[in-house]
């Protein structure tokens, strides 16, 4: 049996991430050593990590004056470092969701973090449109996808500050306006790469204008100096990294996946739609692309479990829904390919047929 | 040609441990997945990261009362945690290296950090015997291993306050009195698993204790609180570490390792003391069981290069030292087997009756 992995992450990699990363720890280019015991310091790791930097600024037409970083920690290690680097009195975040909510938190052992709207009330199920970013904020803070809600940013916002963005899950899937952006953060274990690397793009100009003292790990400005090699940076996490790139290029790039998964996402909501059993919690208009949440209608609650078993015995892998919105979340990053879609809705409706 | 690498780190790492990670990147457990794309909250790699803290414990003789923590970041980044979680006025440091001062330099950002003693005088070439710890010291901080200078502590020292010790090179090399630490730490990159994930072996009771707020990344109460899943860990590098670990209870364990290395450093040692072309450049009591370098005598040092040539195309990998000692430097970690270090010494004799 064909199985599907739509876990929210990790999660589903392209083939050829895992074929060329186990073949690279067996042997590495040939040179009779594996890809975990070779310097990061040696040549043949620096053009990994150089081609890695050089397809992100392709991919997402990175404008000059930013620089990427590939960093460990997570993107959790993030939320205190983007206050660390650019909190000096007060900073705006949108809280759309858990991890909105906990980048907030962290913001706020740094100085003044204001939340500037919520839809904590609503669980969650929208993206508050109307807020006004105070104009004195050093930063405002977004995450353009919430994983756990099944809810994106599906545009590059105007914001009055530097605008920071949480892409941890929704990174690659369309082209981006990066000249929008002060700074671009994730966790590369949803579009790009095993679990244990964090990209980080991040404009120059803005860095440098706190007054606290930064521990050099969480100083964005010596990870920059030292091109991401100031301490060893995660080698295996990043070659694997650049296989995903290298698959995502020939593909056609960000505009080609982004139709990609535009088609895949709609074909799921449609079935949701229509399918008598279903019905989404997210607000259609904020649907995300990436992570498609879906329930069942009241009179039928009591059937989830009987649907997850179902889908489960067809090879549908981590679709439980998280405990915060209950029943169903297929995520549908990048790798996961329309047949793994059409599947998911075959078992939609063939339970729909015996119900 | 058979290729041995003697790499400072990432390094070596016994070929059971790439054979059985490249293995799960195709397939893990036979379940149709990747180690790559699973969820750190299955109950698939939840074994995986219990049977990992299971042999530390075992492996290293923990008592009950300490935590073992998988977390991203590299050691490096448990220079700033350290202090952030234990400075509250004073620490003490022994300046053994590079690393040891790194350590300290961040200390000083969140308190008194005094340098009990250095040797930096002497390009770092022995362990300051004499000195003195403040009573009144939060803590202290040793670097057990200098992977740069070549020089060890071979033994488990008593201090009058708590003992942090960063054991990044030489952990799971001898056995351990971890009852003598109060934390212990280490990135994996040596005689655990590729880069990306560290260890930290702390006692629960010396948490708590300062006053400052510690953002939740760095903060060990939260990861112990999390079992060291508050966000994804670093999965891939965490499954190879358990290979290791596997690989060395098989073995025999640290005593049975402890004998390998001392055996294996004893040859290298021998060889540099009798070949009239090299010398050692650390002190003998303090030379390092896991990094072994060695220069040229005075008046062969214009041979440097060609030695260097001459082993690395007998196979010897990443032998050339850092250049903060010049000349060679040859870690032989765990995985290094005795054939490897023969295989230098047959180079160095070779080399000699040449000139």
């Amino acid at each position: 049996m064909k199985k599907y992995n739509f876990s929210a992450g990790p999660s589903i990699l392209p083939r050829v991430t895992m074929e060329k990363t186990a073949e690279a720890i067996m042997d590495f280019n040939g040179i009779g050593l594996s890809i975990m015991e070779i310097s990061h310091r040696s040549k043949d790791f620096q053009v990994v990590i150089d081609e890695a930097v050089a397809l992100f600024k392709e991919l997402l037409d990175i404008p000059e004056g930013y620089s990427i970083l590939f960093l460990g920690g997570g993107a959790s290690l993030q939320f205190c470092m983007v206050p660390y680097n650019l909190l000096e009195k007060k900073a705006a975040y949108l809280n759309t969701g858990t991890w909105a909510n906990k980048a907030l938190k962290e913001a706020k052992l740094f100085g003044e973090a204001v939340e500037v709207a919520s839809s904590k009330e609503a669980n969650y199920s929208y993206i508050p449109k109307d807020y006004v970013v105070p104009a004195d904020a050093d930063y405002f803070h977004i995450t353009t996808n919430n994983t756990i809600f099944g809810t994106e940013l599906h545009t590059d916002i105007d914001s009055p500050v530097p605008l920071v963005a949480d892409m941890s899950s929704d990174i690659f899937s369309r082209p981006l306006d990066v000249s929008k952006y002060a700074l671009i953060y994730g966790g590369a274990q949803k579009n790009l790469a095993p679990a244990g690397v964090t990209f980080v793009i991040v404009k120059e100009d803005v860095l440098g204008k706190v007054s606290r003292p930064i521990p050099s790990m969480l100083d964005y400005r010596i990870h920059i100096k030292n091109g991401s090699m100031f301490n060893t940076p995660p080698v295996v996490p990043i070659f694997a990294a650049l296989q995903t790139l290298r698959w995502l290029k020939e593909l056609g790039g960000v505009k080609a996946i982004e139709k990609i998964n535009i088609d895949k996402a709609a074909r799921l909501y449609d079935e949701i739609d229509r399918n008598r059993l279903f019905k989404g919690p997210a607000a259609e208009e904020d649907r995300s692309f990436m992570n498609v949440c879906f329930v069942m209608e009241d009179e039928y609650k009591e059937l989830e479990p009987e649907f997850l078993d179902f889908a489960v015995k067809r090879g549908m892998s981590g679709i439980k829904g998280h405990r915060s919105v209950g029943g169903f979340r297929a995520s549908i990053y990048n790798a996961m390919p329309v047949e793994g879609v059409q599947a998911l809705i075959d078992c939609m409706q063939d339970f729909e047929k015996q119900k």
